[in-house]
């Protein structure tokens, strides 16, 4: 098994989706609301500020649907920061009034499969800069975890690597096509969440996501070997669009 | 993978399901329900308009069973709309007595199989009439995600585009022999929600679903490459059946 | 697929399984509880009537375990009767203190395997009422949700009309053979909920509801291709029983 | 298919997992708990009484981790009597601060595999004795449904009944090695829960649990055909043992 | 049958994983609040004195995410130890502002796949320590559990012993690639809970638990056979970490 190749690991990664218990929202005050407000967007200015200091990031973004009502997407050095985060968060009048729905725990990682021989990727900026990003601020985010196949004979893990290099190739080359589009960031999650892989997309068109997934699904990588879990999306968010969301 | 042909995209739709919270609702006083009551028909008339515009569609249907009260079905220009017209629905009195059980994201879609080469689509005001559809006011609803199956020897992501081709035609005269009994509307939602399709069909005579359905589970496309999620079925609302089911 | 053969199809049928919030009915003064006993007991004469009208039938049993406490098993002409009845019991007070457990939607049919040629069998006042039961008063009942499998080599919508027919044939002659034990009742359920067909057998020994599954289950009908969901039992409800079963 | 042997029917059984919501019972007076206490035992020693007169038997366990905190296992002659035992439960001031967490109803058989051609076993008081068993007072319990698998090549209801029968003599074997350490009653529940059995293991040292249905998992009929629910064990408990956990 | 090699057992072990009901804990007083602390931490310091007398041993760990805030992983002699440790915690104020999330009771064990001949084990301290661990203080935490598959012709449970042997060791050895890296606790717990395996792993370096079950799921033994069940991943907690996180 010494030929396994590991991916190239960067920030870990917390997908924090949560639900507004509107019922609740509105029994507050309209002084505790403002409490609440102005403590939700002090978070967002220390998030910010990690950014601005190259600490991490943080996407925020609103859900789609019944699944949750936004989600944050926070990249940080460290499993403790990410804890903390939560912890912070869940102390706030805020938090109060929402309810923990779905999150997923990663590392932003680039593939192995990619890597030239004979270097030292971590001394590549351009690699770095893939692997502690600063997230975008599209329009549209879309998130999804995934997992390889182990099925009698479509089971990825029993491949000769020679044959998983080609299929992640041609895989990669859909990727290109949307380059300018969508921009995918990879977070590995085996060992630390259910799946093996969570996949965020960003894109100002949020067509792009349907296009992108369903091209790729024709691909064999995805075709024969991808399992998929729920899909969210969602559009981007700010202190002025949270705060005409929750204006009463 | 330059051959898969995408469908052609319509309208974002989002059906959002809601069950009544019975105790909630009777917990009111009698001026609390007239003012909920006020609220949603004050909505109601809001989504009548847009779609007198033509800006969207919007359709209510009650849901038989525990599964939901009931539905509504939004068509919006974009995501930015969906997500508004359930912010602007969670504020209002009337949904502090609903819990949310079921939404699903999608794209109103035509399949890329029926496409004619050599014509712009988009240019068709028939197609564009079936991708932003005024939805029917049949006295029936039924809706269903489903997915194409990846398993084994039925994969259908890994079948020759002639085969799927064919398969979807074999599928598509099955329907046809429906019209005038069943008005079918296809959400595409790879990338956007937990299956690759929701369908939605309207229909004065329910029996109609039960026989579609049927029929097209014989079909190869659906025997072998169909995958099924939970079916909901309902009747038409409109304020007046709406006020009548909440009069206590 | 112009042989596709439908079902004969009668009454809609609506399962609605429900659990007692014990800690509600406590919470009642012993004159809410004479109220919403009242309530439910006014109900029970309601089916009574429209049954001895012939125009629908409800069974009314108590389920064994957790599952729920009790179920209504309602036949009616339309869909819009059943969500009236749906809506009627909310808003009583005895449904304060329920919590719906489970439901089930479907068509009181008769196999299409089974029709003669040549023949309107809607003519047949035998057929007719078998589409249209009174339910039993039988000591029990027993109901699941069940599918016909689509998996590899056991896809049942793929085998030809004649095998079908056969395997259906044997199956139906173990049925017989319970004749006078156990009395059956199938809903169609394909397009209108989750399942392909909801079951429900009526016996006065119980044991006769293992007995029969458990025989039916190595026909290989059932053995490669039913797949079922949950079992529930229960024994003969009525006022007195229930108001024997509600008494502090 | 009138070769299939129907097993030995004893008493119903009703398995009931419950858990206690602490904060509820904290939030009683110290005289709520004590009457509270005083009705739970007053059912023990009815439920003794019942034993006492072999109209049936009661087991009475706690359950390590959250999956419930105790399990009544109720041994009746009919499914009324099983359906009284809730409801008297349900009634008391204890069940006010329990939540159900799961239930299972069966019946005690005797596998038909085992069965001597001639004789009517219903005569032998061992038989009897086994299907209407008085439930030991071991040191451990452990609950767990199964199903025999209906898979492409692995399905059990279609193998010759001589190589069932072949099968189960085998796997008899390796119970009997356990003879004296392990007491097993098997409840078949086709038709009347959602497995085919529930097994009910009982044993002094925990670990015979562990060594017996590890053994087990290499023997064919489980390798290739067990499919198996979720596992609940625990230590036994009395009104002692009761009393010093629900003391606060 | 009697070529199955039983693993050696030593200590019961429980992973008790919960929430903080954060709404919860800011309705308490602060006098409310600092009684609870002052129970968690006398609780903490009764582990630590078990743990000195070599009489079990607890680890105490934060989760990420939302599948819990904190687990306890119990080490004890015995299953009623381990249920005497639910009671007592669950009697105290602090498990009143907790939520229970997940459990496992499984038994440390040590595979036979890598038992000596002709020696008895249990003489040798070094096993015995193994078997009876005090856990680490490592900066991390990982559970997750897992079966080996029974699926066609990926039957771990049908293949000759020498193959799983072949199988294990190979399986064992990129363990060993792991040592001082990686410090791994195998629960077995067929018989015991829903999976045969809980495994737990202790890093300094959260990325390595990432690594091994990245590169142990290329091989064959997982590769194959592995089933996973959810992951849980966090950070080591003592009294001074708590009690920051309980801080308002």
């Amino acid at each position: 098994m010494s030929e396994v190749v590991h991916p190239l690991d960067g920030w870990y990664s917390l997908h924090d989706f949560r639900a507004i218990d509107w019922n609740a929202w509105k029994s507050l005050t309209a002084q505790e609301r403002a409490r609440a407000e102005d403590e939700l967007y002090t978070l967002l200015g220390k998030y910010q500020s990690t950014e601005d200091q190259k600490q991490g990031s943080t996407a925020f973004y609103s859900i789609v649907g019944q699944k949750a009502d936004f989600v944050f997407m926070h990249l940080r050095e460290t499993l403790e920061e990410l804890n903390e985060l939560e912890t912070e968060f869940n102390k706030t009048m805020f938090a109060q009034v929402t309810i923990p729905t779905y999150s997923y725990v990663s590392v932003v990682e680039l593939g192995a499969y990619m890597a030239k021989p004979g270097t030292d990727p971590m001394q590549d900026p351009d690699v770095v800069a893939r692997l502690k990003p600063i997230l975008p601020k599209a329009g549209h985010i879309c998130f999804y975890p995934m997992n390889k196949k182990r099925e009698g004979n479509d089971n990825w893990y029993m491949l000769p690597a020679e044959d998983r290099r080609n299929f992640m190739r041609g895989h990669g080359m859909i990727g290109r096509n949307y380059a300018g589009k969508v921009k995918q960031i990879i977070g590995g999650s085996i060992g630390l969440d259910d799946w093996e892989w969570g996949v965020t997309l960003f894109a100002d068109d949020a067509l792009q996501f349907k296009r992108i997934v369903h091209e790729m699904r024709f691909d064999e990588t995805s075709a024969r070997f991808g399992e998929f879990g729920d899909f969210y999306v969602g559009n981007l968010l700010n202190q002025e669009k949270m705060a005409s969301m929750l204006k009463l």
